[in-house]
């Protein structure tokens, strides 16, 4: 059993990895707060990527203020690292600090590693618990579980629509069917991504710049081009800034030209197709993962929204429903058939929903039929039975 | 200025008038608290057509107690009667009684009648006062207060549908979208409403009976069949039980022997057509009006729900969104043809979102251009300054 104060403690550190919401990629978000007798003596919150993880930052808060870390308690939001990547590993501080006991909300889902930080510590005396606020520790990490144990990032597909499904005229006109708030919210989810996707049907016809402007970041998310044929002009918006990832079907003498023309403006190409002369997506979120993509996040058009939920690329939509309708003719969500039978429904669970001004914004998530490539699912195995 | 005294006294009051929710239909669902020296002597609510309302009620439940009246404050959502009824109006008996003061939600809708209950008790030297919580009591009879300002029902129109905006596949199969809570919602409100609407094309495909079934109530709903050339089957399941009302465009020689069939069945039919050789819907709410019905629950499908949206009958939409996706080719929610610039499209506000088990429940209201005929619209201008 974990005390009141424990789950304070770890709702504290919760609060601390936020903070690196947009910054830590492509690191998990880590919070970990420092207690002894009872009253809290550091906080800190995993830096970017080669900077202190969590740890270290609150032994340093802690010393800074004149602490002695012996005997203390430290809180975690993942089981502290036990290898020297770009920095050394956190267990290993921990122990030199003398620290009396940790308590982590989860495992490292890695599972090369997994549990290996909490034997060091236990080797070395510490008193140590896991599964405390598991499932909001995994939430806030759902690409890395993602990345970690399915070698594909947590894909979520963002989609403006009304209430009766429609995301734009026949004509095209598409913009705005959402409020303000509302495309300020979709910038926030794009900050928190690793990367965004979209399609060449996009580029062609809003030729958008796929950055997050409507709020503050430090961070550009990388940005992915699906485009089969290398169809899009060297000129699109997407190309400017930091470089823009292409993906390709073929990369051959047919297209060569166009390919220059777009590493010319920065552009790094990759061919993955598939026997239909598309880019392979499943293989594509694969190679993605390898880049350490953990959160991709996709605004896309119909057709590749489609091919995506199609072949099984999307983890989760995050739907921003505007209080309007649109009619039978204006274009639908997804280039999706129906199925013959309604047993075969392309089934969601709804994982919430928020008012966000005037339009809804409902996040589901998509029912895998497997279990075992859902990073969701099988939290609670994580927990070591000792979860509340 | 109100009392946090007088809100808890109108909140008791109105969480009595939602006790006649199903009941009290055509009369306004009101509820009375009397409360003298601080303490709540009396409680009612109005009892179905013909019985007491609910000042009466409360009088006789605080009488049976040995409560003396003289002096009480009576809390009332909405302006007591003065006009003689199936009951004699409960102005009076509210003098005759000697309460001190009237507190009430909001007058009277009837432009004819309104404010001339609080008169009558302010020409007795009653203390009146008008306004606390106006807004809630206004919504629990928006029907009443419609068909008063309006001359028409409120018009509620039911919807089920995947999270793309599909209501069946291709096929026709539709049975069954949303989960059985949700369907079990939709049953309150087929309850609360005076009557529930169809068409010809879902007694046709679905040959529903229109009743309320899986909640308990001691009235069912008057049943309206739109089938503009009478082509309903004699033997349809809506025809069993209580009188079905069947509004068709002509009732000539060409019909008159499905007329006479459907009324052998009980059906009554009127005829309202338009140009089109359509039931005229805008006609037909005017009926209905006049026929005492208040809040009116569609259970159509595309074509009709399509229809009552174009000719502007419809107030507010009571989606079910479940989570799923049927596809493109599936069948949409209104025949509705989008307009060619986004400015025009169809406006909505949302009302409420609620988690139904694993469905959504959405209320939208559809944004009248016209204020004067929107009965939600002005609440504060009958609240005579004094609400807080």
């Amino acid at each position: 059993m974990f005390s009141q104060a424990d789950f304070a403690h770890m709702q504290r550190a919760l609060a601390l990895a936020v903070r690196g919401l947009y910054t830590t990629d492509p690191n998990p978000r880590v919070g970990c707060v420092l207690v002894k007798d009872g009253v809290v003596i550091g906080e800190g919150f995993t830096q970017p990527a080669g900077h202190d993880h969590a740890e270290i930052q609150a032994m340093k808060d802690a010393r800074a203020r004149g602490h002695d870390l012996r005997g203390a308690t430290a809180y975690v939001t993942l089981e502290p690292c036990s290898h020297f990547g770009r920095t050394p590993p956190c267990a290993n501080a921990l122990i030199e600090a003398k620290v009396a006991r940790v308590i982590a909300a989860m495992e490292d889902p890695n599972p090369l590693v997994s549990g290996r930080g909490l034997s060091i510590l236990r080797d070395a005396g510490v008193e140590v618990r896991c599964g405390l606020l598991a499932n909001e520790a995994r939430e806030l990490n759902i690409g890395f579980v993602s990345r970690m144990t399915r070698k594909r990032p947590w894909v979520r597909m963002k989609v403006a629509a009304s209430l009766d499904g429609r995301t734009g005229l026949p004509s095209g006109e598409s913009q705005w069917i959402t409020g303000e708030a509302a495309r300020a919210d979709g910038h926030a989810w794009r900050a928190r991504a690793s990367a965004i996707l979209t399609g060449i049907g996009t580029v062609k016809e809003d030729d958008p710049r796929m950055t997050v402007r409507a709020i503050d970041t430090p961070r550009q998310p990388k940005r992915i081009l699906v485009d089969s044929r290398l169809d899009a002009s060297p000129l699109s918006q997407i190309f400017v800034g930091a470089p823009t990832l292409v993906f390709c079907a073929t990369l051959d003498d047919t297209n060569a030209e166009r390919a220059d023309a777009l590493r010319a403006r920065g552009a790094e190409i990759v061919a993955i197709g598939n026997a239909r002369g598309k880019v392979d997506l499943p293989a594509m979120l694969g190679e993605l993962a390898a880049r350490g993509v953990n959160e991709l996040h996709v605004e896309a058009g119909y057709k590749l929204n489609g091919s995506l939920l199609r072949e099984g690329c999307v983890d989760e939509l995050l739907v921003y429903l505007a209080p309007s309708l649109l009619g039978t003719n204006a274009l639908g969500m997804f280039d999706l058939v129906a199925p013959t039978k309604l047993d075969a429904r392309t089934r969601l669970a709804f994982h919430s929903v928020e008012r966000i001004a005037e339009d809804l914004r409902i996040l589901a998530r998509l029912v895998h039929d497997n279990p075992n490539t859902d990073p969701t699912a099988g939290a609670d195995a994580h927990a070591h039975g000792e979860a509340p």
